[in-house]
């Protein structure tokens, strides 16, 4: 480096994974990201919770290590990068920078899910940036297509796999047609998923991301917990072989539809059809399928994950920070104007194909009962296979219907005699 | 729009298939273009060849149409966006608005990948913007994610269906196994295929968007006329159903791979794996999968052409371009480095795959001769399958081998008097 070589003064909160990647990848590509920045982006301060712990991923000078405050407090720091996690000290350490005057990258996703709007807005009031590439898709850079390589388009729906712990389970499970249970044990010892892995199996970690993705294409607030979100663990193998019987693969998708009144977002596994992109999407990898007005269907694939795909896109981010302030006046930005408040549509009025598998005893008529129930309640079917066993599986995939008929037809169909178990329902997407 | 709305001004050069499209959706999407640019994009001229022609692909203000000087003139001018097509005009008018200090935005890949290097450095030294997502893959924001979305990891290699005629007809051929001639005499009725096609499914055009990608990727300048390109007339039917027993399909390539001291580029049809996302982009349909070395594998996908998803990709550039003015301060903005010289590594030089086929006369020991030839030129065989008919048809898939060795191989093969026919090449990649 050069003496005349501006830099950028960046401080680190946090070094665990994504923190060490960051270090990392700033190391080893040094030199193209000073050559397509024009300055440095120089670390100078790094707040971990306890500076004497032995080991870290990463090798860092100690003398940079310090606590949040000082962290950020620094007078040198331009930009402080947010790898701590959760909702509480992230955010008390967010708002704290932006007040401060700083800009800020974060792949903290349930931080801008629950408290979005209100950091948002202290960075508008502050005339300082947040980027958050990070947050969605790991390494994708679906926030930056949709924000700028889409920003003349209009999204009128997408289909994400945004949850990789979810995939590698439901893909390993497609292939091997072994257990939930099992396959997560699995991954578990392999570290593919968490000790405690509610969030991602859950749904919860996939509506995250839904509620930010909804916010930058539909250009509204959602409230992350009204988002109806149904997790993996009821999807068994023989659902997965009748899916591939129907020429469906099972995906955990995040879906966002935006209906102008009001915005249709939803978490839940899904059939998908065996020839879309999407279908082929497996392991640990995200995706995302977007449905716009002027590009039609366009897909964005890569790791969701993982510490170097992670840290590539804070410090894409950090890139593109460093750009912004050597070529910023010293007014404020011209920023979008502030999102619209819109509705969530209401589970019972999405529209959507689905798949039903029922339990029912073996005597004739029976199908019949179905049948009529279902066409009474607007429910059309498209197709049903009558399986064997005791009980017998009858499945059905219905045409598109209403939730809210859908689910009458089954609380009624869940009272009949003949009926052994409660109705499995996978919604059918694409 | 009220009065206090600020205004950017823009000339369009060409108001063709996509000129058309950009006026469509600057009117159709001008409220979200507004809030989110917090300024209009203001078309104030429009250069045509004839203003008097009767018909045009949209209505305009018959009083916005002039010629290319003067549109590029008016002081109310900020942008000028060329769509003309072509390297003699687009060039003068592209250099003409860089000297005028307007910002241009261009879908034009001839013009960028023979005279690139001159259009930056001229745009650089007037301290303008040249923006041109919609000269690779359409409406897929390639550009911008390779710049901004990686901008901190580095490309290590890339794969792109980047000419959607030559993916189309390969794609229908694959399905319905007709012949080549055939299916582009169908696509060109259908409009899937210029008149004169040579331009695509020779693979001049996916050379012209390799030379931008390799650009881009690799910060080398390369001169598109060197790039070893294939068109895809010389596939067979026959070598679809092979490659399909093997568990490849056959898909028009643009290939790139960084090698420190030299650049691999390729353009030609080649085998890939069917379980690769590649295998899967049908029809006209274009993606490009980036293999990166903090991402891995990332791939991105969509419509390639079309009026409006490239249009969508020119005006996505000039809403970035209004961002950057309104942020810009009044000093030259920071601008990467210019670009290293690299050679091209030539074509003996690469190592890849073969799929062989071969026309023999039917009498034992030929099979023999050939395996012997290959194997004293280094060319390792992976799988050989001896079909019937006459000439016996004997295809073999190759180890990774050096093409210059391969070559020799063939040379010294296609002399041989057991053989009727010239082996046919494609190259396996993935």
């Amino acid at each position: 480096m050069t003496r005349s070589t501006p830099s950028i003064g960046v401080a680190l909160l946090g070094l665990g994974n994504v923190g060490g990647g960051v270090v990392r990848l700033l190391d080893d590509n040094a030199h193209a990201i000073q050559a397509r920045l024009g300055a440095r982006l120089h670390v100078r301060a790094i707040a971990v919770r306890d500076p004497d712990k032995a080991q870290r991923v990463v090798e860092v000078d100690r003398a940079l290590l310090t606590d949040l405050e000082h962290a950020i407090a620094r007078p040198d720091v331009d930009l402080v990068c947010e790898l701590i996690g959760g909702t509480t000290d992230a955010r008390r350490a967010v708002l704290a920078a932006i007040a401060a005057g700083k800009h800020v990258v974060t792949a903290n996703k349930a931080l801008l899910a629950e408290h979005g709007a209100e950091v948002f807005a202290a960075a508008e009031a502050a005339g300082v940036d947040v980027y958050y590439e990070a947050a969605v898709c790991g390494g994708v850079p679906i926030i930056r297509v949709l924000r700028e390589g889409l920003a003349s388009d209009r999204v009128e729906a997408l289909w994400g796999i945004v949850n990789g712990t979810s995939n590698y389970i439901l893909s390993t499970m497609t292939e091997t047609r072994r257990a939930f249970a099992d396959i997560l044990r699995d991954a578990q010892a392999l570290g593919y998923a968490e000790a405690d892995p509610a969030l991602d199996i859950g749904g919860g970690d996939a509506a995250h991301k839904l509620a930010i993705l909804v916010g930058l294409c539909f250009g509204t607030t959602v409230d992350v917990h009204a988002i109806p979100t149904e997790g993996i663990a009821p999807v068994a193998p023989i659902d997965l072989a009748y899916a591939e019987r129907f020429g469906y693969v099972v995906k955990p998708l995040a879906i966002a539809r935006d209906h102008g009144h009001a915005v249709e977002a939803r978490v839940h596994p899904a059939l998908v059809p065996g020839n879309w992109l999407l279908a082929d999407v497996s392991g640990a990898k995200n995706a995302v399928y977007v449905q716009s007005y002027a590009l039609g269907g366009s897909m964005y694939y890569g790791a969701g994950a993982g510490m170097l795909p992670t840290a590539m896109a804070v410090v894409s981010d950090m890139i593109e920070i460093g750009r912004n302030m050597y070529a910023r006046a010293a007014g404020a930005p011209v920023r979008p104007r502030p999102a619209e408040a819109r509705p969530l549509l209401p589970l019972a009025d999405i529209r959507t194909k689905y798949y039903l598998r029922f339990g029912v005893v073996d005597q004739p008529g029976v199908l019949g009962q179905l049948m009529t129930i279902l066409g009474a309640h607007r429910v059309s079917i498209a197709q049903v296979v009558q399986g064997t066993g005791e009980p017998v599986q009858v499945v059905v995939v219905t045409h598109e219907a209403r939730e809210g008929d859908m689910r009458a037809a089954l609380a009624e169909i869940d009272r009949l005699a003949v009926v052994c178990e409660a109705a499995r329902v996978i919604r059918i997407a694409g």
